[in-house]
């Protein structure tokens, strides 16, 4: 069992789609990472910080997930970074209403001592100064450093974003991103170009058109799951990256066959994340739902061909 | 060794894309499907109709690569199909220049004796009542019917495309016009209104995003293979229809399973059609690209996972 280090926000949401909207929710990227990441026998801690309006039975969930909270700073007086977002009706983009930072704009992570030899360490997006701060804590390198980010930083702060990556094991990304970040349209000529930057491994996720792993001249495709209905979309690249990571920090391996094994967990545990509303869906997910739903991928994608 | 029978456009293309433009060049839906076709050990016909203007030299192509084309009509003092269109920056959308009917306007198709007994029948994109005519004239049931079709016959020929709908076995539409077809937005849900419609089968082509093969409860998914460069779209679902048809044809068996090679054919040899303008890349295409991109398929689609 390997220890997988998460960090990212833990925050309120508060999500509008064509299906309905919600007060302020559970949300946060480092929420949903260990969320998904919970599936797999690992030992995993979040490092981020929320305001003292967080509620105690938010803690308790993480916790009874068997996540390590040492490193999530409680802020007396702070009040929860939140987001609020309308999702437009083919739910493929969406608009930000509102992104109140709170004490998340003060923010500097602190590794617990526990976590400082963690096998995984899972950036999720944050200021990429932040991300690097906590690749510089750790007392020696993970064997496989993964990092999410956004557009968002590629607008405000390129430069830091640049120099985080040269760090990393693993990006992951979406299309969109891997065409801003390197001014590729062809998606194979973006991951090479990220393959330059840095990256071993470049993740570049195409929401329900699946996700594409690049490694050297090497590449995996991963469908996402036709659904009936993609219910709310958030969070579902962060449960990829939990899934994703999880699976890795558990079977600790990280051959590009075992890679393609961890998108196909990642992108199968995405699948849940949009049924519901937040973290609903993930909060009860069992075992056994997700193993039905890998059988599903497989006959989804396995074919026998003979050559001629 | 199978027949396969082919009915659709010939024609002349010029297209522009953002990496250069064509004069007149060989067009066509059943050209595209023909030379796809002709990679596979099937007795293949072009139902058809061209005018006077039309090149030996492009009759030629065809009947060396084993098409018979006694079923396509040369119109004395007529004009060939004409189409141009220019694609965007993304290739993702084009808009059309430019539509002569010419010759097509007035065409009535006529089926070869030696072809009523086809085993696969490929209806590529006309009028309904054309394709339907072509069903009528058979002598006993094809085995397999495949339709072909486009939002244009959605707005002006509604009835007429449901009624053809009912007759066939599988339908390819791409996902915008599932949608249309259906008023839905999942492409699951969508699925499940065209079975009810007729098809046995449905095929939902999305581009540079795979295809998706449904058939009642169960789903498969081929990814587009990821390329360096889309050079030109122009005629690829006809070539992946062309590479379905023509691989059915030459197996002779329409389990589900083999539905499914089907589609990673088809998609494999579309993979090729996008690499040149028009049918360049298809004339000169040997089995052993062939064949080593289906490895690349493999490669880019397998995996094992082990559930615990």
């Amino acid at each position: 069992m390997g220890k997988l280090l998460i960090v990212g926000t833990v925050a309120f949401d508060a999500i509008e789609t064509p299906f309905g909207k919600t007060d302020k929710i559970l949300g946060g990227a480092a929420t949903f990472i260990g969320l998904a990441a919970s599936q797999f026998r690992v030992k995993s801690a979040i490092v981020s910080v929320v305001g003292e309006d967080f509620p105690q039975d938010y803690l308790n969930l993480l916790t009874e997930k068997n996540i390590d909270i040492s490193g999530l700073q409680v802020i007396k007086g702070g009040k929860t970074f939140f987001w609020s977002g309308k999702y437009h009706n083919d739910l493929n983009s969406r608009d930000t209403l509102s992104t109140e930072l709170n004490v998340l704009a003060d923010f500097t992570p602190v590794v617990p001592n526990n976590f400082k030899d963690a096998d995984v360490l899972m950036l999720g997006n944050l200021h990429p100064d932040t991300q690097l701060s906590v690749i510089n804590q750790m007392e020696e390198r993970p064997k496989l450093i993964v990092l999410d980010t956004m557009n968002f930083w590629m607008d405000h702060a390129l430069e830091a974003l640049k120099e985080v990556i040269k760090h990393i094991d693993v990006i992951t990304i979406n299309d969109e991103e891997a065409r801003q970040l390197t001014g590729e349209h062809s998606l194979v000529r973006a991951a090479e170009k990220i393959h330059v930057m840095g990256p071993k491994f470049v993740v570049i996720k195409k929401g329900e058109h699946g996700a594409l792993l690049f490694h050297k001249s090497k590449v995996f495709f991963a469908p996402a799951l036709p659904l009936e209905e993609v219910f709310d979309p958030t969070g579902a690249g962060d449960t990829f990256a939990g899934g994703f990571t999880g699976y890795l920090a558990e079977s600790e391996n990280i051959s590009f066959n075992n890679l393609k094994s961890a998108v196909i967990h990642g992108s199968n545990l995405a699948s849940f994340c949009v049924e519901r509303f937040g973290t609903e869906r993930m909060e009860k997910l069992e075992k056994k739902e997700v193993n039905n739903r890998l059988l599903q991928f497989k006959e989804l994608t396995q074919f026998d061909i003979e050559l001629q």
